[in-house]
């Protein structure tokens, strides 16, 4: 038996396909909807279509963009000399927010995991390579996640990179600002031993 | 520092709107929009906007409904002698989906909660006493939340019904199947000791 009006369970199969909404979420949002002011569904529903008809990616670092270029790669102020390697646009996100960047990024799309079919050539590595050509840049920062796709992805990227001369570093493991030792898994433990400097 | 380009902080924005969804959540779901087919955000959008247009509220019991009168309302085969209240349109298809009861429903539209400044004005307390004086109806379930608003609005409601003598009973409280007793709360296992039946 159909316990929803059709429009109703069409909103919660759409709502249903995004990541992390399971069939309760998709129903409290679309109670929420359906509550609401008419406006609000508006806004939303424009919001969607507006992002996929303006956003596309840029062109030089494949972040989201609006035109051509993002922000960041047309903002002449930026160290054009230092690119940081993201897996994500998201992770472009968490490096601005920290404010101790003022180079351009590099966009991967992904990160290489064979389990799910993705190699370098579904990731944006020719790309990169082919920029690296075409402008100077003195050190290539790869800040790919820290677990197996991003280590994986970060040395296949080293390797490609460093016979051009170019300083490849990567970003620090270690333990969290605010962690507990004590809680701490023994890998990142390692890592944090190993990598200790002078106080 | 604006870390998004405009499209996409304005879908954020949307998005952080709804109930459960906060800035990392927005961002997962506006990152799935963004990266998945133009077709399937169009869908989103549309199912959005259809629901709005298209979902009102049934004339009798106030579920949402595509016409003046909900499905369950307008089913001939439903016994029309027996009412079940509830808080919300959810409520119903939680009752539904028990395939437990024939009968109709009357949806109030929330609960007493004088803190929240909601009283039975609020609700639709008035159009369920209007109702009786229109239809036969020979019982009222209370099927509202076993919570403070839950019980208040049926002790509200039950004391305006019962001087009419149409019969007036409550939903069991007691523990839930396949719970445990050891982590039941007081109160529930209380309620459960009370209503207790011969076997």
């Amino acid at each position: 038996m159909a316990f929803y009006a059709p429009p109703i369970a069409r909103l919660l199969e759409e709502l249903e396909r995004l990541p992390g909404i399971g069939p309760k979420s998709a129903q409290r949002l679309a109670y929420h909807i359906l509550r609401g002011e008419e406006d609000s569904a508006q806004r939303l529903a424009s919001a969607i279509l507006e992002v996929k008809r303006s956003i596309r990616f840029c062109e030089r670092c494949f972040n989201f963009a609006e035109s051509e270029e993002c922000d960041i790669c047309s903002d002449g102020s930026r160290d054009a000399s230092v690119i940081c390697v993201v897996e994500e646009p998201r992770d472009v996100v968490a490096v601005e927010r920290t404010g101790e960047f003022r180079g351009l990024y590099h966009v991967l799309q992904g990160a290489i995991s064979p389990i799910d079919g993705i190699g370098p050539e579904q990731l944006r590595v020719r790309e990169l390579v082919d920029r690296l050509g075409r402008e100077s840049v003195a050190e290539i920062i790869l800040a790919t996640d820290p677990d197996i796709e991003g280590e994986t992805t970060a040395l296949y990227v080293s390797r490609l990179i460093k016979p051009l001369g170019i300083r490849v570093t990567r970003i620090a493991s270690g333990l969290p600002v605010g962690g507990d030792l004590e809680y701490a898994d023994e890998v990142t433990l390692g890592r944090a031993l190993e990598a200790r400097r002078e106080m």
